[in-house]
C-alpha cells in the first residue's frame, strides 16, 4: 500500500547525533513488505541501563510480555524490533519465536538473553516468520553503526507515512548530555500507551530505577496524552536506554536539582515524538490541540480532553472545517467527569464561542471559521470548577482513515 | 440533506394499533427543516402513569433537566417533542423555552405544567425558536388522533433515514395488554443512554414505581447495549407511558408472576427499537451482533462487547469485509476487563477462528470471508474465565459516516 506522506508531517527527518555506546543495524526480511528494511537491531554498550513503559492491554503481544519480564533487571545490551507482524495472539508459538530471536541476538553479541529486549508491530494473529528473521539476525550485530537513526526509524514503520525522530541537548551538573529517539505509529493509537513503538537513548549515566521514574512521568505528559482513534495496541512499547558515557556527576535521587534540565528535555522530546505520531494519524488532515483547564483534577482534565479527542463527532466536524462547538459540549458531558453546564466555556482558535452555558452574545463565527480552514486547530475548554489542567493532542477523522483501515490487512 | 434510506432498514413501518387513552398530533414549525413535521404532541388520558430513563451526560439539555425534575411525580398528561434543535447548552434561555412550551401545552389540555414532559433533538447550542413553536402548539391538542404513530415517528427524526416503530401484544393476569413505541436516532448513539429519543406506551395499569423498574431493566438490555459511534447525546430520553385502560387485575409487586409476560414483551420491544436505531446508524452498511460469554461478570461482558463495538478498527474492518479478528483481540485487551489471552476464543459467522490464544489449526477463511460479505455480521467472543454474558449491537464505520458528519451542521 503506497501511502502519501501526511500533509501534517515535518519537512524532514531531523539530524540526530551519534550517541556514545549506541549503534544500529537494519535489514530486509520480507516479513510483510517487500523491498524495504523491516528488522532493526539497536546495540548498547555493556553497563547501559534501561527503562520501559508497556501497553496495559490484557491481550499484550509476546514481545511485550518478554519485556515485562526483563525490564525489572534494568539492564539491556540490545533491542531487536520487527515491523509487519505484531507477534500478538500467537500463543505459545509466539513466545517461542521471541525466545529464539532474542537468543540469536544474544549469541551474536555474546550477552545474556535477558539483556535483549524485543518489540514487534504489524498484523495481529499470524505466526512470526521466525526462520527468516533468525537467518538475518545472526550477522546483524556486525553491521551496526552509530549513525543509523533514520534507517532505524524507517525500518520500524507500518502504516506510517514518514519516519519520526527527535533530539534534545541538555546537561547534568554542567556536563553536556544528549537524548535522541525514534517512534512509529499512526493508527491504534490511544493512551495507555499511545504510540506503538518508541525507542529513546541518552548518554547520561543514570540508575535504572531513576530512569524508570523519569520515563513514566514523561510518558504521562506525552504519549499518554495523544489519541488517533481511541484504540489501544497490543504492542505499545516505549523504551529508554542510557549508555552512561557522559561525564556528569553521579545522580542517585529523582529530586536532585541537577536533574531538572535533563528531565525537562526528556519531557519535551517525548512530546515532540508523540505529536509526530498524531501528525501521522491515519488519514489526518488537521492537527488538533485540546487544552482543558478548570477541571476538578489534572486527571479529570486529561479524561475530558481525551473524551473530546476521541469523539468521532468532534473529529469529523474538524475534518469538515465546521466550528461545531455543540459537539465539544456533548463530549465534555459524556466524559463522566465533574462538570457544570452553566460554568463551561469554550474557545476555538483563541476566540471565545461559548460561556456560562450558552453561546456568547453577538457571536461572530467569521474568525473561527477562518481558523477551522487551517491545519492546526486549537480548542480550549474551561470547566470552571477547579484547577485541573491537561493538554491533549489528536487529529481529525477523515475519509482517509476509512480507506486505510477498511483494507489494511488484505 | 436528502439521505438515502439505510440498506439495513426494515421493509416498512409496522402497523401499530391505537392504544386506549393515547393520541398524537404533529405539525410543521420550520425549526430547521422546511416542509416536514418537526413537532409532535403525545396526549395521555388523566390517570396515566409514566417512567423515564434519561442521558447521564453532565451537559444535558434543558428538556432533559425538565423531565428529570418531573418524572418523580410518576404522572403525565402529555409529551411535547421537537426535532431540528436540541435546546442543549442554551443556558437560562433554554430553560425558559421549555417552561413556556410546556405551559402552552398544559393550557391547551387544561392540566398542570408538571404533567407535561418535553424532549428536543437536533443541533446543540442554538436557541429554540420558541415563538414559532408556541404559535403551533396552542391548537395542537385539538388535532390529536389515536392512530398517528407513523407521523409521530417521522416528526421526531433528524438524520434518521426511516421512522422506527414496534409493537408487542401481551397479557397480564390473562387479560390482553399492548405495548407500542417509536424511536429516533442514528448518530451520537452510545450507552447511557443509547437512543436519542424513544417513546413507548401501553394500556397496562401499573404504578409509576413499578413502571420505572421495568423500564430501567429493559433499557439496560437494549438501548444500553447498542452503539453507533460511542458518543453520548445531551438529549437521550426514553419515556414509557401507561394509560391504565386495560382490564387486568391490579399489580403492585415487581415480582408478581402475572407480570412475567408483560416484562418479556417490553424487553423484546425495546430491543427491537434499539436495533432499528443501529440499523439506521449513520452510514451503516452492516448490522453487527456481538455476543460475549465467559467474562468475569455480566457487566464485564457488556463492557468488553462495547469495547469491540466502539473500536474504529473493528468497525472499519467489517466495512471492508475483512475478517480481521486480530482487531477483536485488540479491543478485548483494551476494554480494561479481566481477560486471559490464552483462554480467549473468537468465532465469526459461527466459525471458530481463534482459540486458546492463537488462530485455530488449519484455519480456513473461506466460510468466514463469505459471511463478511453479508449485511448481518455475527461475532462471538468467549473470554473463558467466568459466566458473564452480554449481547451488544452496532454497525460498521464507513465513508458514509464521515460524509454525514463532516457537514451535518452547515
Amino acid at each position: 500500500m503506497a501511502l502519501t506522506r501526511s500533509p501534517l508531517a515535518p519537512k524532514r527527518f531531523p539530524t540526530l547525533p551519534a550517541i556514545a555506546g549506541l549503534s544500529f543495524a537494519t535489514a530486509a526480511c520480507g516479513i510483510k513488505y517487500a523491498g524495504r528494511p523491516d528488522v532493526c537491531l539497536m546495540v548498547l554498550d555493556p553497563g547501559s541501563t534501561v527503562a520501559g513503559v508497556l501497553t496495559r492491554s490484557k491481550t499484550a503481544s509476546a514481545p511485550v510480555e518478554w519485556c515485562r519480564a526483563q525490564l525489572p533487571h534494568g539492564r539491556a545490551r540490545a533491542i531487536i524490533v520487527n515491523s509487519g507482524n505484531a507477534n500478538a495472539f500467537t500463543g505459545k508459538t509466539g513466545e517461542t519465536s521471541v525466545r529464539r530471536v532474542v537468543e540469536a541476538v544474544a549469541a551474536g553479541l555474546g550477552c545474556r538473553r535477558q539483556d535483549v529486549l524485543a518489540a514487534s508491530t504489524g498484523v495481529i494473529g499470524q505466526p512470526l516468520p521466525t526462520e527468516r528473521i533468525l537467518a538475518t539476525v545472526q550477522g546483524l550485530a556486525g553491521n551496526a553503526t552509530p549513525d543509523g537513526w533514520e534507517d532505524a526509524a524507517a525500518a520500524i514503520m507500518t502504516t506510517d507515512t514518514f519516519p519520526k525522530g527527535a533530539v534534545r541537548h541538555s546537561e547534568i551538573g554542567g556536563k553536556p548530555v544528549v537524548i535522541a529517539g525514534i517512534a512509529k505509529g499512526s493508527g491504534m493509537i490511544a493512551p495507555d500507551m499511545a504510540t506503538m513503538l518508541s525507542f529513546v537513548f541518552t548518554d547520561a549515566r543514570l540508575p535504572a530505577g531513576l530512569l524508570q521514574s523519569l520515563l513514566r512521568g514523561a510518558a504521562d505528559k506525552s504519549f499518554n496524552c495523544i489519541t488517533v482513534d481511541g484504540d489501544t495496541s497490543t504492542s505499545d512499547t516505549l523504551l529508554l536506554g542510557a549508555t552512561g558515557k557522559a561525564k556528569h556527576p553521579r545522580i542517585s535521587e529523582l529530586r536532585d536539582p541537577r536533574l531538572a534540565a535533563f528531565r525537562a528535555a526528556l519531557d519535551d522530546l517525548l512530546c515532540d515524538l508523540a505529536q509526530q505520531v498524531v501528525r501521522d494519524g491515519e488519514g489526518a488532515s488537521k492537527f488538533i490541540t485540546i487544552r482543558v483547564r478548570g477541571a476538578a483534577s489534572h486527571g479529570g482534565a486529561r479524561r475530558i480532553g481525551l473524551a473530546i479527542a476521541n469523539s468521532p463527532l468532534v473529529k469529523t466536524a474538524v475534518a469538515g472545517e465546521d466550528a461545531n462547538w455543540g459537539r465539544i459540549v456533548m463530549a465534555v458531558g459524556k466524559s463522566g467527569e465533574r462538570a457544570d453546564r452553566d460554568r463551561l466555556s469554550i474557545a476555538i482558535g483563541g476566540v471565545r464561542v461559548a460561556a456560562e452555558g450558552e453561546v456568547v452574545p453577538d457571536y461572530d463565527e467569521t474568525p473561527v471559521a477562518a481558523h477551522m480552514k487551517g491545519s492546526e486547530i486549537d480548542i480550549e475548554v474551561d470547566i470552571g470548577i477547579g484547577r485541573g489542567r491537561a493538554t491533549v493532542w489528536t487529529c481529525d477523522l477523515t475519509h482517509g482513515y476509512i480507506s486505510i483501515n477498511a483494507d489494511y490487512r488484505s
